[in-house]
C-alpha cells in the first residue's frame, strides 16, 4: 500500500523487520517441538527461554513469571477465569470497570452465567476509574479486581498503583490488561502489587498470534487450555516458537525505544492542536495528561465516525472509530458512553493512534485532509446547524 | 542441522517453503487488523476468508463451519468445554477414551472438578476403542462423545464413522481430535456425522500457533476465549493473519499431496520390517493395517526409550519415545498402558513418524544405526538376559 499513513497502532502494528528476521529461521529450519529431546528441539526450547527473559525484562518481571499465550484476549481470559475457577471456594465476586476491553467484559459476563457476581465500576469524564466506588464495592466474597492499565480507545492511563494497593491490602487478586500500555509506557512490575498482567506482541511491533501473561509467583490460577505440561502446566499446546521469538525481540526493541514515545507525543499534540484549530464542534476524549502518548480520540459533532474513516481511507489514511474489535457494531462505544458522552456525539468519534514510524509530514497531510472531509460530510448532515 | 534425519513428524513438521512464502507479506506489509475498515485491513480480512475456504476444502466442510484457533489443544478445549458449558442443562456426562491426547484427557479431568462425569473407554491391544463398552456407557445424561481420529503415539485409526453414528442416533454431540489425521488420511466430513473436529497447522507442514475447529452448523457451543466478535463470536482475539494464511496454503498442499502417504507407507514398512529382522525382542505397537501410514511405534525390550533417543540424536536422527507433549515425564505412556503393555516394556518404546521429505537412504541409515545402539544399551542393562 503506497504512501499509506498508518495511524491505527492501537489496533495493530507492523512487524518490525528485526523481529521478522529473528523469527524466520524458526519456521523451516529450526522447527523442532520444544518438548522433544533431540538437539533440533532443544535449540528451539532455548530460544523460547531466551525470549521469556526478554519479555520479563520489558516489565521488570522474573522469567519464571512470564507465560506465553496466543494473544492478549487469551491472557485476559486465562487471568480472569483462571483466578475465578481456582479460588471459588474463597468467593465469587469480581470487580472490573465499565471501560474494559471486551476480552475482560465478555469474560466477566460469561462468568456471571456461571454463578459469579461482577461489579462494573464507573469512570469520570476522562475515563479514570472511580476509586471510591471501587473500594466501596469490595465484599468478603471479592476474589479478583481487573482494571486495565491504559484504555485502548481513549488512551487514559488508570491509577494502577493505587488500585493494586487496595487489592493487596484486602488480599484480593489484581489483574491488569496492559495490552495497550506495555511498550508504550515504562512498567516495572517490581514497583507494583500486580498479580497478573496481560500483554500482546502485535501491539508492540511483534507478530499477531502471540501474547503473554505475567503471573506472580504463588498466584493460584487454573489453566484455560488443559493438556500437556507446556508453560509449567499453566498453558497447554505446542509452543508457537517463531511467535515467541518474535515477541522476545519486539520486547527488547520496545525497551530500547521507550523514549521514542516523547517524539510520538509531540506529533500527537501537533495533530490534536491542529485539528482543534481547523474544525469546530470538536471534543478531545481521554485524560489531558494521563494518556498514552500516541492516542488521540476525538468526537467530531454532526458526522459519523465511519463516514470519516472511509473518506480518510480514500486518502490513504488509516484510522479508527474506536476499537477495532467492535467495528461493524452499530452500538456507540461503551467507553465513551461510560465517560458520559451521549450516543449521538459518540457516533462521531475518531481515533488516531500514532506509532514510531509516523512523521510530521504525515500529521500535516491529515491536517490538510480531514477538515474538508468534515466540511463535506457536515454539509450533507441533517443534524448540522447551518451557519 | 546438517544431514538431520527427521522422523518425528507426529510431534511437528517443518513449514513448507510455499507456506512460509505465502505468510511473509502479512507480517510487515499487509499487517492490518482484519476487524478494521480501511483497505489495508480489508485485504487481510479477505486473505483470512480465502484461507478458511482452503481449510474447509481439505476436510469437505463449508467455510462457515471452520473456526480458527491458536492450536490443536485450543481446538480440543474449545470443543469439549464449549459443548459442556453450553449444554449442561441437558446433562453432565462425557464419554472419551483412555488413549486420547492430554488436550482431551486433562480437559475432561478438569471438567470432573466442575461437576461433570466422564467415562474413559478402554481399547483393545491394537488401540482400537471398545465400541461395545462405549455404547453401554451412554446414559440419558450423556451430552458429548470425544474420540480421536487417529492416535498420536501408535497411529491407530479409530472407527470414527461407527462412533459418529452411535452419537447421532442418541442425539449426543460427537467431537474428534483429528490433529494427527488431517493431511495424512482423506477426510470428508460430509460423509460423517461429526459435530466438531480439531486440527492443527504444524502437524501438516504449516506454522505453529494456528489451528482450527470444525463446528457443524447449528451446534450449540460456548466460546472458550471471550471478547470481541471475531470468528463469528466463537473465538475472540485479533486474528493471527500470517498463521491463518499459512494454514490455508498448508491445507491446499496437503490435499494435493495426500497420495504421497503411499510412498511414506512404503518407507515406514521397510523400516518396520528391517528393524524386526535386525533386533530381537521387539514389539510393534498399533494396529497392523488401521494405522497412519507414517507412524511406527515399537517397544524394544530391556532398553529405555530415552537412552535410545539420545544415541539416535548423536547420529543426527530425530525420533521420539511417545508423545512430545509428555516427554520429561517418568510415567509410562498412558496409550501403551491402556493397550495392555506392561510399564517395563512401555519404557522401551520408540516412535518414528515419517513425513514426505524422508527418503529410503534415511531409512537405511536408521537400519544401520539403531541395532548397534540397542546392542550396546542392552549390554549395560541389568534386565537383559545374557545369551
Amino acid at each position: 500500500m503506497q504512501d499509506l499513513i498508518y495511524m491505527d497502532h492501537n489496533a495493530t502494528t507492523p512487524v518490525d523487520n528485526r523481529v521478522l528476521e529473528a523469527m524466520l529461521p524458526y519456521f523451516s529450519e529450526k522447527y523442532g517441538n520444544p518438548s522433544s529431546i533431540y538437539r533440533l528441539a532443544k535449540e528451539c526450547d532455548l530460544a523460547k527461554e531466551k525470549s521469556r527473559e526478554k519479555v520479563a525484562g520489558l516489565i521488570g518481571a522474573k522469567p519464571a513469571e512470564v507465560f506465553f499465550t496466543s494473544c492478549g484476549t487469551e491472557s485476559d481470559n486465562l487471568a480472569i477465569k483462571g483466578v475465578c475457577f481456582a479460588n471459588k471456594e474463597r468467593g465469587n465476586h469480581i470487580i472490573t470497570s465499565k471501560i474494559e476491553h471486551h476480552a475482560v467484559l465478555s469474560t466477566c459476563k460469561w462468568l456471571e452465567k456461571e454463578g459469579f457476581e461482577v461489579s462494573y465500576i464507573g469512570v469520570d469524564k476522562y475515563g479514570i476509574v472511580n476509586l471510591h466506588e471501587l473500594e466501596k464495592s469490595i465484599t468478603d466474597k471479592t476474589i479478583l479486581i481487573s482494571i486495565m492499565y491504559a484504555n485502548n480507545e481513549v488512551g487514559t492511563i488508570e491509577p494502577i498503583a493505587d488500585i493494586a494497593d487496595i487489592a493487596k491490602t484486602r488480599d484480593i487478586y489484581f489483574h491488569t490488561d496492559a495490552v495497550q500500555a506495555v511498550g508504550k509506557i515504562p512498567i516495572n512490575i517490581k514497583d507494583l502489587e500486580i498479580d497478573l498482567l496481560s500483554l500482546s506482541a502485535h501491539k508492540l511491533y511483534g507478530p499477531k498470534g502471540i501474547g503473554a501473561l505475567y503471573i506472580k509467583k504463588g498466584a493460584n490460577i487454573d489453566p484455560l487450555l488443559h493438556g500437556g505440561h507446556h508453560e509449567r502446566n499453566k498453558r497447554a499446546g505446542t509452543e508457537n516458537v517463531p511467535g515467541i521469538v518474535g515477541l522476545g525481540v519486539a520486547s527488547e526493541i520496545a525497551s530500547e525505544d521507550i523514549e521514542k514515545s516523547k517524539e510520538i507525543k509531540i506529533l500527537r499534540d501537533k495533530l490534536e492542536k491542529g485539528l482543534l484549530e481547523r474544525i469546530d464542534d470538536i471534543k478531545i476524549n481521554g485524560h489531558p495528561e494521563k494518556r498514552l502518548d500516541g492516542t488521540l480520540n476525538l468526537c467530531i459533532k454532526y458526522v459519523e465516525g465511519e463516514s470519516m474513516l472511509i473518506h480518510l481511507d480514500y486518502n490513504n489514511i488509516a484510522a479508527s472509530s474506536g476499537s477495532a474489535c467492535t467495528s461493524g457494531s452499530l452500538e456507540p462505544s461503551h467507553v465513551l458512553t461510560a465517560m458520559g458522552i451521549s450516543p449521538e456525539i459518540a457516533h462521531g468519534s475518531l481515533r488516531f493512534s500514532l506509532g514510531k514510524e509516523n512523521t510530521e509530514e504525515q500529521v500535516n497531510k491529515i491536517l490538510e485532509t480531514l477538515p474538508p472531509i468534515v466540511e463535506k460530510l457536515r454539509a450533507m448532515s441533517p443534524l448540522y446547524p447551518e451557519g
